[in-house]
């Protein structure tokens, strides 16, 4: 008797949820976002001796508070989607699950804090960062430009690994260990270093022939710098372009996502999700 | 009775301060350049304590004068203008104010030298840079081309920000505390440090799979670089063609500022303000 | 009598070698990449000390499989080709030779570990890496808006060595002997590290002079490290439209080579090598 | 009676040095150009202690064959040339001379090699390398798309200075003398080696505001790094396309130069200067 009372409930969170245009679906977005931010923070600040032997506490109810927020929400999804399965396995999923388990595998090992793979598994809460990734999305050009250079970039970056493992073999019997290329892959990577201009100095040529070959090794990287933007240049033009040409009618999209395969950017008044034909506004 | 005259003598004072065509407007115009760069270069030179200790009579002589002038600039800026609140809350009204209270302040806690607050009111002063910015506003191209990428820069900055974060949190872990990853906002500092491929240096990664790490980070910077160029070369290309299509019959722009509304860029010829139709030449 | 038997067995060798559609010729070519990434890391792990005593008899067995199965490859490919003296001077033939004689030397001068000439000769094995250039090619668009700006990058590039070693004197000049700036080489050297971006940070100006001027140095190679950028982004727009209009009807192009000639880029379903008019499947 | 003798060896001199056509031409340029190099090369050379002690007499020797050769291609330049005084005073002929009065110079105070004046003197060698330039300017396109976009980098370079003063104060604010950020001069110094991404390493922020501040410049140098490079990319794309358009017919220049006016860039077959009108091959 109360199935459809239930069923009404479960909508309204769903809505809350996954809708961005209600208030409520605002106000949820809103705490969402700061907390996430706020327990990006909260592992940050954790990490600084000096800060966690102070506020220990603090952080430590604040990780907790945190920590149920998140599994709330992660309890929430689950039971509002239609296809649970389907969203556990999902890339969000799997980030909204690793966002609340540190934690409470941390309670379970209670005491022992020196362990270097507990240590890991705590900065896991790290990855929380790419909840955000939910708010990103509209940098459609963008992401197709890249898509369309990736094949070249990939073969520039590979001809990059080329060089610098020749350059630094090359280097390495020049100057040697007395100089800090103790190795080929200390070479190697003191290459790659110079190559992409970035230059710790860390590691530095001391012999005028290895200053020589270094002076020729960032040249050559200042020069071939331009070959990953002339190509991304290139291929954003012609995205831009492509898309500017045909003139398609402007649909407005909104941020609803259906609650049985969980697709995205539905137009406006659609009444069946175009992905799986299920009801959208049930 | 003397009325007419005094409004005479403002709208001459005016003319000279807001009107750069004619010859008392362009020496004002020169003198005050001059002495925003001498202001510029005395905060500067204070700041080097040897000199400091050698020619303070000197330098402190100079920055009263300076501040005088800049007061005096001020106040007439102030009294020509129709509506001297709205130029007083406007961007330039309160640079300009800056520019001198720090000075006076400095006056009143005269002998106490060593306060920090003081020495941060102090060197307020290097604000009046911005009133150099006076001076640019020709380049629109350039700035409309920023604009409209300022979207996707927005996100891509933001991705940087959280590669940065995670790659931070993982060199952390791998490095550590006695390589000088002594906690994760301080390794994500190294990660932009060197994403960005500027490298201090001032730590750098001891171990080998630091270093692999290190390695795919100066890569993916390198390649990057790319994304931000592609953008700002793409749009501002998309700028420069649409603004050479349309070919608008070009209007010679004055620098002549009304009276009562400060809009700029009035035509040629016009006698009344496009803005709020005061009448310019009065 | 067993002549066109032989023939058969040499002929199916080449396929195998040279084609890349059939699945013995896919295995060859997977075996073969995973061969030469393998001695690649061979080679550089031998470079580190710590490694080479611990595993120095795995490292050097695995080097000598490698080496053999490098020689059959070599032979097989001589054996194959119908003139062989022309792969063996090739390119290709002059690197696969170099990934094999190191070896082969170092047993003749066996003990003697010390030789400066023969550690470089050791070394040389690195160029294995070039076998993997057989692997690249796809990447016409790119090299060819390289090949077409090179004459410009070459007259910018020479323009940064004739700005450094202008720069390299002056900074020679001002800084001297005492900060590091020891003779115009070394200035030339800093010069280039800073102009390219790359700021080592092992030679640094120390006096004011010395600064400013570095400043401008630094100013003007962020500057014109839009110069080639600008060139190779322009060149490849220009490659990729040029490439666009004509719309050719595509033509799939198979990895089989030539047996006489070596010519790769057969049109499929060709019967006769394009450049020297061979029968191609035997 | 031998004044047309002479004048016949007169233009058989200017051809030699002026035209590049004629075998005799062909061979001035490789010996003026490897004789420029030789020299900048000495130069270098000589500032190295250790080389100067060794080999100062060969050193010395090859110094003045230089300047005398130098010297000789100055006098000739100026006896062959119509209007003499021109060419001193043009941009080449204080180049040529600059080439070899420093080292006359250094044989009137010849003991005295301390002198700081007289070593900056004996340095000014090192602009010879200008000479080189003669051999450059083909790159057409590429100085325009430079000097189209010159107001446009001004402005950008502007700004950057601009932002630099300001943030370099915040950082001596933030980090203060104890930690390198000595003076303003020297925050701004460091600003500049930031935002450039260069990043020496010798001074770098301690405190974690610095930092975080430190990581905004870096960012946003990392970010308007793009916009010289667009601007640049732009401009050079308009300049080769509309240098594509008209499509003149091609006229072949030789390198050919007035006799009077020094001209340079004659159509093939050209009989008068097109800028004097002088007669061109006497």
């Amino acid at each position: 008797m109360d199935e459809p009372k239930k069923r009404h409930w479960k909508t309204k969170l769903h809505d809350i949820i996954y809708e961005a245009e209600t208030p409520t679906g605002k106000l949820f977005d809103v705490v969402l976002l700061i907390t996430i931010i706020a327990s990006i923070i909260l592992v940050m600040l954790e990490s600084v001796n000096s800060i966690d032997i102070k506020y220990h506490d603090f952080l430590n109810i604040s990780e907790w508070i945190i920590t149920i927020l998140f599994s709330i929400e992660y309890i929430a999804r689950i039971i509002t989607v239609k296809r649970p399965f389907k969203y556990i396995t999902s890339f969000y999923g799997i980030i909204d699950l690793l966002s609340t388990i540190p934690k409470y595998i941390s309670l379970i090992f209670g005491g022992v804090h020196a362990l270097a793979a507990l240590r890991a598994l705590r900065l896991l809460r790290i990855f929380r960062i790419l909840k955000l990734a939910r708010y990103l999305g509209a940098s459609n050009n963008l992401v197709n430009a890249l898509k369309a250079s990736r094949a070249k970039i990939s073969v520039f970056l590979f001809a990059v690994v080329i060089i610098a493992i020749i350059l630094g073999t090359i280097m390495y019997l020049i100057e040697g260990e007395e100089n800090g290329f103790s190795n080929i892959p200390k070479s190697v990577y003191w290459c790659i270093v110079t190559l992409t201009t970035v230059g710790f100095g860390d590691i530095a040529p001391q012999t005028p022939l290895g200053q020589f070959i270094a002076s020729l090794v960032m040249i050559l990287g200042y020069g071939i710098i331009a070959v990953p933007t002339g190509i991304v240049s290139a291929e954003y033009t012609a995205q831009s372009k492509s898309k500017k040409e045909p003139e398609t009618p402007k649909v407005n999209l909104n941020s609803l996502s259906c609650a049985n395969c969980m697709a995205e950017k539905h137009k406006d008044g659609a009444d069946f999700c175009y992905n799986c034909g299920e009801k959208l506004h049930q």
